[in-house]
């Protein structure tokens, strides 16, 4: 075997993503030994697990933020919230993960070891162990560090079918809690634009409110995490699939006040800022008060706030009272206000 | 919605992968109608499917191949069989793939159709649909046109159980077919290196070969695919990882004439050559023949030859009896003879 990869002061060179020994002691001495579980120890490239009955759900999630640390997380613990989130908005308990990372030749092998430190602190505070990994090296300029993509299979609440199509006409939309904190996070500590501030990204797994809600209120109609486009694009996104139209009220939606205040100063809009710890409910309104309650009993739904409802319009629209009595569409963007958020 | 992408002349914006509704017109028009399915369809994250019962694996691959189109296939083609192997590598039938993409803002969007396009036409010919995707856009050279990580999950075929540490003294050791070709072809085309040659890769699904082994001798001890780093990693890693050593026989490995000549101007070694479409088993003795039948008769393991045989060696040494009644040690290369190979 090659000698131990220098994980103090070495870099990633070609050869950690070529398939030779230095690839397999990179593997054994850095993602072997920090996401130690018994499926990586196995030295196979497919993972075998015994799923538990009942359907499953499977998504996917390429994380390319940048900087790679930022207030409140780094791209690792990022790369397994996003995805435990994705599979908890399919109404679904996170089982399994895989990670296959994209490394950039002379990237600080010290780094490389943080952020796979972070996602396996990560991963073990979620209780969803990475299975399955995959490492390739691109040439110095053919990338930007690490991108980490993660892909995750849970298994289907009992009793839980959700998705835009069940979303219709009375339903009530909630929110877990502020919006738009992971959005200025990261643009607080971009060298562009940094600006001082104590606000921290709000990146968090959520499936264990979900397992409360989905619990609390199993006829749950849509859930979606508000990430690349924030609430402005969940809300579009969901009311084009669904061909409904919402309403929601400007006075009910929480935002901190160091996000609002930002905002204002940099020209952007708190709705289209990201979240990675948030979500939006959609359910019918006889179980909205019990939802809320179950929402409101976990750690990451305590301010958790009813915002609106979903109204016929076969346009689609998605509208907001305004604190001052009127109303505006709330847009929907043609890109992102700021690139690699997440 | 935004305009419809000019998916003709147009090219990757970082708006693309904004979140917006330019991302969600660019799912639409291209990735939703290419890989048309109905997971992808119900616009979820999430994509629920029903496992059929039995234990599952999940295999993950990133591709980085350079250049993106290569004779015999491209990286969307190669992004399908890869994964499509892994799981097939773990003794399973590939069920479901996840497909997440980061794009280069600038890259044609013409080349992006032809790669989806293609791989729509891998996914649709082994019948394993792409059910989850996702699509990042970093700035112009932060990538190298297009990456794309593929994830799988199979069900494991009834009664197989593969894996490095079922590998023991006395197993027979099987390659499907010719070695290296993929390796060479993707070298042949190279700006650096290029060379005039028929040679093409030799990309290919191998779930089905799996199954007609499976059945035909389910006490299979061990599969691999010989991808970087050819057969000398493939044999190296699982006698490292079984602890056990090997023994090959040169005048038996099947390396075509093409591979051989081009390995000799360039000075590589063919067995430390890419195949994407090929692979390795281990089989207890007495199920050899039988094994060997059942590769020769499907399309894909015709050239299938018995190469060599599993010795008790602790240090776990991987020797070839040359043609020439000499014995050498089976290199396992520092790093990979030519980078990016997928």
């Amino acid at each position: 075997m090659a000698g131990k990869p220098d994980l103090t002061s070495g870099r990633v060179e070609m050869a950690h993503g070529g398939g030779g020994r230095a690839m397999a002691r990179l593997i054994d001495e850095l993602f072997r030994a920090e996401l130690a579980n018994e499926w990586l120890a196995g030295g196979d490239d497919a993972a075998r697990f015994e799923p538990p009955g009942g359907p499953l759900v499977m998504a996917t999630d390429s994380h390319v933020v940048s900087p790679l640390f930022f207030p409140g997380g780094d791209i690792g613990s990022l790369a397994v919230h996003g995805t435990v989130n994705d599979v908890a908005m399919g109404g679904a308990r996170p089982l399994y993960l895989s990670a296959g990372f994209v490394l950039e030749e002379g990237f600080p092998l010290a780094d490389l070891r943080r952020i796979v430190a972070s996602m396996a602190a990560a991963s073990s505070a979620a209780g969803v162990p990475v299975i399955s990994g995959d490492t390739k090296v691109v040439e110095g300029g053919r990338a930007d560090g690490v991108y980490i993509n993660t892909t995750g299979v849970g298994a289907v609440h009992p009793g839980v079918a959700v998705g835009p199509a069940r979303v219709r006409p009375g339903d009530r939309i909630l929110v877990s809690g502020s919006l738009g904190d992971h959005g200025l996070a990261i643009l607080s500590c971009r060298e562009d634009v940094g600006f001082g501030t104590e606000l921290r990204s709000d990146s968090a797994p959520l499936h264990g409110l979900v397992a409360a809600m989905a619990a609390a209120a199993p006829d749950l109609h849509c859930l979606r995490d508000p990430t690349r486009g924030g609430l402005a694009a969940a809300l579009n996104e969901i009311a084009d699939a669904s061909g409904n139209g919402m309403v929601v009220r400007e006075r009910d939606l929480p935002v901190r006040e160091e996000v609002r205040a930002a905002c204002e100063i940099l020209g952007l809009d708190p709705l289209s800022s990201a979240s990675e710890g948030r979500l939006v409910a959609f359910t019918p309104p006889e179980a909205a008060d019990d939802l809320l309650a179950a929402m409101h009993e976990h750690p990451l739904g305590r301010e958790a706030a009813a915002i609106g409802e979903v109204v016929a319009d076969e346009r689609g629209l998605v509208r907001m009272e305004t604190t001052f009595g009127g109303s505006r569409l709330v847009e929907w963007l043609y890109g992102e206000q700021l690139p690699r958020i997440c």
